[in-house]
Formats: C-alpha cells, sequence, structure tokens
C-alpha cells in the first residue's frame, strides 16, 4: 500500500508522515495536498491565542477531551515559537498534552516557527488541510504568544478564540496587541483570580465602544456578530461547555449569515497563501543565493551604491532573466 | 529651501515630513532615501523588546533623558501595533512618552503595524536610515508584545535587549517566546517585585545552559558575548544607568570583535529587506490585483481545481508575463 492509501484507510503514522512532509516542504508536496484537497472534505477550524502564560494549552486540552467524549475527531495544533534547546516543541506543553495522545479520536501536532511568518501560515494552513483529508471534525489551533504569528495564523482559521487572564493588565492591553479585531470570542481564563469581574467589565465596555465605532463606519446588510467575553478556569474544567456553546454559536453564525462568501473566503485565502509562498520562495532562491548579492554587499559598503538603488537594479535584472 | 534642505538644516517639522512620506512608501521614497544614505550618517540602534507590560514606554523614556542630558541626540521609534480606535500609536504609550517631546535633541515617532511583518521591518529599518541622516546618535526601537515582528524588527538593530518583569512566569517563558536567541541584554524591570531574584536565577541559569549548548556546536574564534541579566526599576530610574552600560559594553564587543563583519551585516539586511519588500509589493500588485484570481477561487469552489495547482499555474503564468 502506498502512503497515501494508508493514509485514506485511517492509519496515523501515515498521517504523521504526511504531515511532515507537507511540513518540511519536501519535493512533491504539492501533489500530495492537491491530492488530499480534491477529496473535498473539510473541518471547522478554530484557533486559540492569547498571551504566554494564559492556559491555552489547559483549555485545548479540555475542549478536545470534551468534544472526543462527545464522539467528535479533533486534531489539534500546536504552533511554538523555536527554543534553541528542543528545536521547537517545548516539554511543558508536550507534558500538559499528553492526557490528549492515548486517545484514538484526538492527533496532537506541534509545529516549530522558524522561518517566516508568511510561511507558518502557509504551513499551518496546509496541515489543516491533511487534518481534513484523513476525517477530523475539528481542528483546533493554538498559537503561543501575542504578534504578527498570530495574526497571520488566525487568518486561516474560521473562528478565533482569544485567550485573556486577569493577570493581563488593563483591558487596553487587549487593543494594544492587535488582538481585537481578530477575535471572535474572549475567554477570560482564570477567571476564579483576582480582578477577573474588573478586567471582564473594562473589555465588554470596550468591546461595546468597538461596535459602535463599527456601526458608524460600516455599511452591512448583516447583523453584526456580537463577540462575548466567556469566563474559565480550565484546570477544573469551569466554563468549558459555555466556551464552546459560544464557538458553535459563532459557527452558526458565520454559515447562515453568508455561506457563500464563507466558502469563497477559504478557497481565496487558501489560494492566495500558496501563491505568495510560493512566489517568496522562488525570489528567495533566486535573488539572496546569488554572488550579484555579494556584490551589491560590497559596493554598499565601499559607498559606490545605496541598498535601495542596489535592490532596484537587483529585481530587475532578475526579472529580465525570468 | 526644498525638503531636504530644510532637512539637512535640521528642521524637525520635515524631518517628520520626510518619515512620513518614506513610512507611507509614497512615489519616489526610494530616491529620498538613497539620498540621505549616501550621507553615510550612522546611529547606534538599539531594539526593547518584550511582552505587554513589561514597563518598556518607561524604561525607552527613562534611557532617552538620560542620554539627552549627557548631550546625546536620540530618536525613539515605538513600534505599536494597530489599534481599531486610533489606527496605530496608542494613547497611553502618548502620553507616557509625553515627557520626551519637550526636549530638543530628542525625537519620539510611532508605527503602526499594520501590513506584513517583513515590510515593518523594512520600514522601520527605513524610518532609522532618515533619523541617522538627521544626525541622531542613538536610536532607540521599543516594539510590543513578543512575536515574529518582534524578531524582525529586532533584526535592523545592533543591540536587543529583551525586558521581563517577574510576573512573567516561569523562565521558560522566555523560551517560549523565542526571544533567547535575539536577546543580546536582558533587563529584569520592576525588579523590586516578589519573584524577582527567583526569575534572574532561572534566566542566568538557562543562558548558562544556552551557552554550553553554543559552546560545543559552533566553532569560532571569537569570545563568545556572555547576554547578562540587568534588574532595573524602571518607575525610579534603579539600575537604568547599569542596562546602558551593559548596551554600551555588547556595542564594543560588536565592533571590537568583527568590525568589517558588522557594517557588512548591516549593508547586507538593508539590502535583503529592501529588495524582499520590492519583490513582495511587485508581486502582490501583479498577481493579487487580477480577476485571474477571482476566476481560481471560482474554479476552487466548484472543485475544478485545488489551490494549490492554481497557485502554481498562476505564478508560471505571471513570469511568462514579464
Amino acid at each position: 500500500m502506498s502512503i497515501l492509501e494508508r493514509f485514506a484507510s485511517g492509519d496515523r503514522v501515515a498521517l504523521a508522515k504526511i504531515i511532515s512532509f507537507v511540513e518540511d516542504r519536501r519535493e512533491g508536496y504539492e501533489n500530495v495536498l492537491a491530492q488530499i484537497y480534491s477529496g473535498g472534505k473539510i473541518a471547522y477550524r478554530v484557533g486559540l491565542t492569547g498571551p504566554p502564560g494564559a492556559g491555552k494549552s489547559s483549555l485545548v486540552n479540555r475542549i478536545a477531551v470534551s468534544l472526543s467524549d462527545q464522539g467528535l475527531r479533533v486534531g489539534v495544533i500546536a504552533v511554538d515559537p523555536s527554543s534553541p534547546f528542543s528545536g521547537g516543541a517545548l516539554l511543558g506543553d508536550r507534558v500538559r498534552m499528553q492526557a490528549l495522545y492515548g486517545r484514538p479520536n484526538i492527533f496532537v501536532r506541534s509545529m516549530a516557527t522558524r522561518g517566516s511568518s508568511g510561511g507558518l501560515a502557509a504551513s499551518t494552513k496546509d496541515v489543516c488541510v491533511v487534518l481534513e483529508g484523513f476525517g477530523f471534525d475539528i481542528i483546533l489551533v493554538e498559537t503561543v504568544g501575542v504578534g504578527q504569528i498570530e495574526l497571520d495564523v488566525a487568518s486561516v482559521c474560521d473562528s478565533v478564540v482569544v485567550v485573556f487572564v486577569p493577570e493581563s493588565g488593563d483591558a487596553i492591553q487587549a487593543m494594544k496587541s492587535g488582538l481585537m479585531e481578530i477575535a471572535n470570542i474572549f475567554c477570560l481564563n482564570k477567571s476564579d483570580r483576582p480582578g477577573a469581574e474588573r478586567i471582564k467589565a473594562e473589555l465588554e465596555s470596550i468591546l461595546d465602544v468597538y461596535k459602535q465605532v463599527r456601526a458608524t463606519s460600516r455599511k452591512r446588510s448583516l447583523p453584526e456578530w456580537e463577540t462575548p467575553v466567556v469566563p474559565t478556569v480550565a484546570t477544573n474544567g469551569t466554563g468549558i461547555a459555555e466556551l464552546w456553546a459560544a464557538v458553535s454559536q459563532h459557527r452558526q453564525y458565520r454559515s447562515q449569515a453568508d455561506p457563500a462568501g464563507y466558502r469563497a473566503d477559504r478557497a481565496r485565502s487558501d489560494l492566495v497563501l500558496s501563491l505568495l509562498e510560493l512566489a517568496h520562495i522562488q525570489l528567495e532562491q533566486t535573488l539572496l543565493d546569488t554572488q550579484h548579492l555579494d556584490r551589491a554587499v560590497e559596493q554598499i559598503i565601499c559607498g559606490q551604491a545605496d541598498p535601495y538603488t542596489m535592490a532596484r537594479r537587483l529585481f530587475e535584472s532578475w526579472r529580465r532573466e525570468h
């Protein structure tokens, strides 16, 4: 049996191998993805993001176990920033996620954040496609930290949960981190700690202002989605059902409000990510891997040229050559 | 007088206008940059990054005032994630930085993080070039949050200070955020709070292991830089002198260890950033702004094609056309 046949028959070892193959961008990975994509299977993709230490792994753990108990098949992608020690996934999270490994209808995969952020979004999306092809119903994408990576990775998800804790500081930090625009649901984890009520109220009042600003600045026929703030305590399971209910409501909202637009959005984002990654790789290979570049650097150091003129000159000559 | 002449004569209004011109990538911005770059003025660029709420703005404030008191000219770039309200810079930081605005030898500029992270690194670098051309001695680049943006922005700086607080959680979070590899100096701010000693010791022991790992994996003739952990209390100025002393030591280390390599590194990074941004803009304009894309999305939705095959097809036809 070929590896794709084993994949199609539900072999988890084949699944893991195909994910590695795709993640490492090995020769022919696009053909594998094209074949899997053409199967037409789709899962609901939920992103969970927020500051380090907010308890995202514990939340993902709880949600995955609860969905699995309901008979759903759950794929988990944990996007870890690279560590100089492990070269990727983290021991701490691994330990916390250990509980998931034993279950036949849960599959956990860590991804490192080496390389460009655009590339990470593209490969996260591709791992989603592989998991979808394998038959998972729900994909949970956990991203650590707050920054461009999270925004990019969030863009490949259908619903985005932004996780906070009472210690996250003033709610204004929520806006600072640029997460306000990507959050479909706010989760206030560790909500049994002091200050939880205050930060929830603050967030809700900010959301209220935000809603008013959008209402005046946009003309939309669709009713606006009202971003809820759901308190949880991941360590003891409090609020997990409510959190998932909010995700399900958002899913329903998306599919009812504009089903065609929803599908087009995903197809477009899949295509654009692939296209930009392809272009980026081609450009890097041909533009940056040459003696031209070394000579240009020499000229800049000698003061014979500046980087702006040299960049344009190199780009123009690349275009002529291809 | 032309705006560049006013810029050259030390007119701060002209400086602000040229920064906006460059940041907005208006027609001809590369010529302006090329002209400024050819003046050959260089400043020392120091990046300060770390999690939200670590007190980076207060630190930058203290450092800028202290350097200004020593007669140095200081440019400050605050990279803020976009907010839906202000469309960029943040009220809170603005207020805290207000103290700097009155001084003739300090110039503060906020930049929004809209757009791709690569683009942000490129435009931050370009604003550095403008500030250098204006005659600043030191440029402080403050980035909020932890993530790819910070890593990219750090890449345009000569020394990088990573700021922590005792509440940052276990020191292992330091590795999680991928900051270990870019930190030249660790600053433990709010070091009068409980847990400061413990997290400092933890960080130092991690740095020690890290150093050993690198010592065995690399062959280098240069002595390794030993990343210090400097405790500060930005609100009352404690440790600011020690923090700056550490930055100065790192500066000395860089220029003594490999002066030619240091200049080549900066020229290369300036060139590569410009080149990739140029290529990215050209590609986005020609690849993404067409009816081809819409038609490709249609075909994907209908199941007639997949995004991987379509991406390659669109890219190949773009190459043939140009």
